[in-house]
């Protein structure tokens, strides 16, 4: 899978943006995706390749109804990125991973019906019934979203707290960086604090030897 | 404020994904990054300069013990951004909008506690206490972060349906392109729908009439 990183070079690039916003509306065939953005066919085959060998996209074969079989791309995964920049906060992930439907279930009940219905009633074809679901599924997906912007904006203003409040206590320059390190990090090994705080790591000892003594640890 | 495409030719460029790294820990000024990346003065200048044009960050002069007052840079507001691509989903978009804190403490009135904690006891001196809420804060994100993916899902597995279901219903091509456009996109404006799948208004119009007389509509 691809890293962050690798995701935001791919995404830096517009032809590319283009390409997958094609791709998440149906799967195409290179001469097809070429002609829609009117760029050569040996340029759109480059940045296939980049995004297959990346684990967005997927190749598969398709039989014509007459001459020879085609090479579809298609999106290969849910894939989601997220992008968090604040005060103490930045934040980049690529999220593939299985959904835990246990610990969702159990938060949101109301949830379980609504997975079975896509799941196990594949005879549904009222439009208008998947019309419904996809509202709510959106309405749902506005306030999850709010919810989430607040508790990350609180991730923020926490640390941002946590910074003040260590400022305010009276300890030496480097017992306070010592200890900022060590809470928003959520590092307690002395080699990478030094390493971080670009100190010797045994400065980084004794000072984690005397926010014990004063009883901050 | 930027738009998404507009951040993700910000981000393609990993100079200036290390400078917002390095503004998300504290204000730098250009000297101090220009020296920390290896990088030329002027280079780095012209990089803060285009952050600062889309509004993500901020400039601010503070008055030095000796010498001229120095040019700082910070993080200027919470940004998100967030990308989710899966098949016929393409989703794009920066959140910097207020959040609706009603909405929130209805649905999550456990909450409220805890953002009064931040906002109105200035006197928490205790990191510990902090950290405490830092921990919880951490846990929910990764809670709402579950329950959001698979909403995201489910919206994906919707469309789907949505797709399955129009293709086995007994309508035209150009009916079920029509219908489809409509469903997803949300648009019921002819022109918009005739312009996206390259078809003549008219035709679009005379679908309508179709749908509707059969009752999809």
């Amino acid at each position: 899978m691809a890293t962050a990183e690798e995701i935001f070079d791919i995404l830096g690039n517009q032809t590319r943006r283009m390409i997958l916003e094609m791709l998440a509306t149906s799967p195409c065939y290179t001469t097809e995706i070429a002609d829609r953005l009117e760029i050569g066919q040996k340029a759109i085959n480059e940045h296939l390749r980049i995004m297959q060998e990346l684990g967005l996209i997927d190749l598969f074969v398709l039989k014509q109804k007459r001459g020879s079989p085609r090479k579809y791309f298609k999106i290969k995964d849910n894939i989601r990125m997220e992008l968090f920049v604040a005060p103490r906060v930045f934040d980049a992930s690529i999220k593939t991973e299985e959904i835990d439907l246990e610990s969702i279930f159990e938060r949101y009940p109301e949830y379980k019906k609504f997975y079975e219905d896509i799941k196990f009633d594949s005879e549904i074809r009222a439009i208008g019934r998947l019309k419904e679901n996809l509202d709510y599924l959106k309405k749902e997906l506005a306030e999850i979203d709010n919810a989430k912007a607040f508790i990350e904006r609180s991730i923020s203003e926490t640390k941002e707290q946590i910074l003040i409040g260590i400022e305010e206590l009276s300890l030496s320059e480097i017992d306070k960086k010592v200890l900022l390190e060590m809470i928003l990090r959520e590092t307690y090994d002395p080699e990478k604090i030094a390493n971080s705080l670009n100190i010797d790591a045994n400065e980084v000892k004794e000072s984690i030897q005397r926010l014990k003594y004063k009883g901050v640890l």
